[in-house]
């Protein structure tokens, strides 16, 4: 009982990846500063907040400059305020903010995902990396790199061993350019836990534990038996949303990212540590939710919602 | 390759366990019968389409007779259907029935329970058991044994070892009054992977996993890392819902059983063999959930109806 609970990193992507989803919904500065405030009071320690990307096309995250600017005092205090950086311009950007620590780089594990959503192939996005990396390193800013569609796409394939190896040699070639570790992310929320397994088994001989998070959405409810598939091989760090903010708002209970609360009442259970307030996290999200004006899809929050 | 799949038992709980708890909500007897038949047509050969209780209690139940009656060309299939006893009365109007295939038979873990559902204690539940055992040996009727709130409840305790143990006493006493199975239920939707293994490793050595299914509820979104847990144990039975149906309608999005869709989804990944076709399925839980005005929350059949 004296034994040291085994630790779990969370990283919170609400603030970014769930609000940037909600296509169409510009949310004022002050509410997304004070969202990432209470959850920073909540435990995290680790929060995306924002994208340096084109204003034009993604109005969702224009005010990332304005939302950074405002977090100094959560900086300050420790907690690693990441933001997306999809090349030089980005990061330049981001660079300008004091409480900018971490940048997020993104390639899919496919060239046509990636043609579709950044305009390029992937070794096209190994090309825009390669002076962010080497900018980064100069200016000791930490890089996060991200695969999405890791675990197969609806239209690309299924994840078989092939599909396996080519997510595990992308992660190598983004931990190589000085990624110190990387988010494999199930975008569309389509893998299972055979296919979890298959990933992680090409990716861990490779990586290391250590150097692997999962990124998983919940589209088919399979996020939580998805996670505990992975703790079992070893991985201990998840992203997770709010509320499961991230949800497209045109498709009814369709669910983008794993809710954070889901995930933090099975870790609790499981005797994990993650420094994380249950209570506080679902406050948080319960302030997020009262903005929007709609349920958010999380099981774990709307159970607490039911009994309060 | 040529190596058989391993097979999982499901045991669908829609028209009975979901359908009841859509509290005031009446479905016309020919509409569930319809449901049924498309249920069976998907390939399910076990389900729970009524119950023998109270009809000024339960009015939802109310037609359980008529029910019965009106499927016996899927019965006489060899789909087993199942209807809810909770006495000799139940087993009287219930064996007065060509289709009924099984009598349900429920306590919960805890007198609290059991007091507040069925007005009495978990000894008296057993005396109520004993003349319907009897009874059911002597036509022949299979008996399935539910323990119901099997992983704690909210005001009744953790799930403790202590607690896990006289899971495992109940069970053993269905067992050895002539139930053939026992299912046990997280009623509440409470219960982690932790607990889970807490009271399968309870009840394994006294069972034997052939004689062990699984109902979990999805409260907070943990029923299918409880099921993948559950399925490394060696467990190959599982009650699930249509679309999740039996979530409370006053509670927005909480949900009551698990999803059949969203297990069938795991299953299929992991390569199990169910025998159901998720398609036709999904069908089955559109048709009701066109009757009911109101969205399902299982998320696999949300992902499906989506993309359509």
């Amino acid at each position: 009982m004296s034994q040291e609970r085994d630790k779990v990193r969370m990283v919170e992507v609400g603030p970014r990846d769930g609000l940037q989803n909600h296509t169409g919904l510009i949310v004022p500065t002050e509410v997304k500063v004070e969202f990432i405030k209470r959850l920073a009071a909540a435990g995290h320690t680790h929060i995306e907040v924002g994208a340096f990307v084109r204003p034009d096309k993604v109005p969702q995250m224009a005010d990332s400059e304005a939302v950074f600017a405002a977090l100094d005092g959560v900086a300050s205090k420790g907690v690693r305020l990441a933001g997306l950086v999809p090349n030089m311009r980005g990061l330049e950007r981001a660079t300008g903010q004091a409480a900018f620590g971490e940048a997020a780089v993104f390639t899919a594990a496919t060239d046509a995902f990636n043609l579709r959503n950044i305009g390029t192939t992937i070794e096209g996005a190994f090309r825009r990396f390669e002076p962010v990396f080497r900018a980064a390193a100069e200016g000791n800013v930490p890089v996060r790199g991200y695969v999405s569609v890791a675990f197969g796409t609806p239209d690309g394939g299924p994840c078989d061993a092939a599909y396996a190896a080519r997510v595990a040699e992308i992660a190598q070639r983004l931990i190589d350019m000085g990624a110190y570790e990387v988010s494999v992310g199930d975008t569309v929320g389509i893998g299972t836990v055979a296919d979890v397994e298959r990933v992680l088994d090409a990716l861990i001989p490779a990586l290391g534990t250590e150097r692997i998070a999962l990124h998983l959405h919940d589209t088919r409810g399979q996020a939580l038996a998805n996670i505990l598939a992975a703790l079992h091989r070893g991985v201990r760090c998840f992203d997770a949303s709010s509320g499961g903010l991230g949800g497209c708002p045109f498709a009814p209970r369709s669910t983008g990212n794993v809710a954070t609360e889901d995930v933090l009442y099975m870790l609790e259970g499981l005797g994990y540590e993650t420094d994380i307030d249950l209570p506080r996290q679902m406050a948080a999200s319960w302030y997020i939710e009262g903005f929007l004006g709609r349920i958010l899809p999380s099981r774990a929050l709307a159970a607490a919602r039911a009994t309060d």
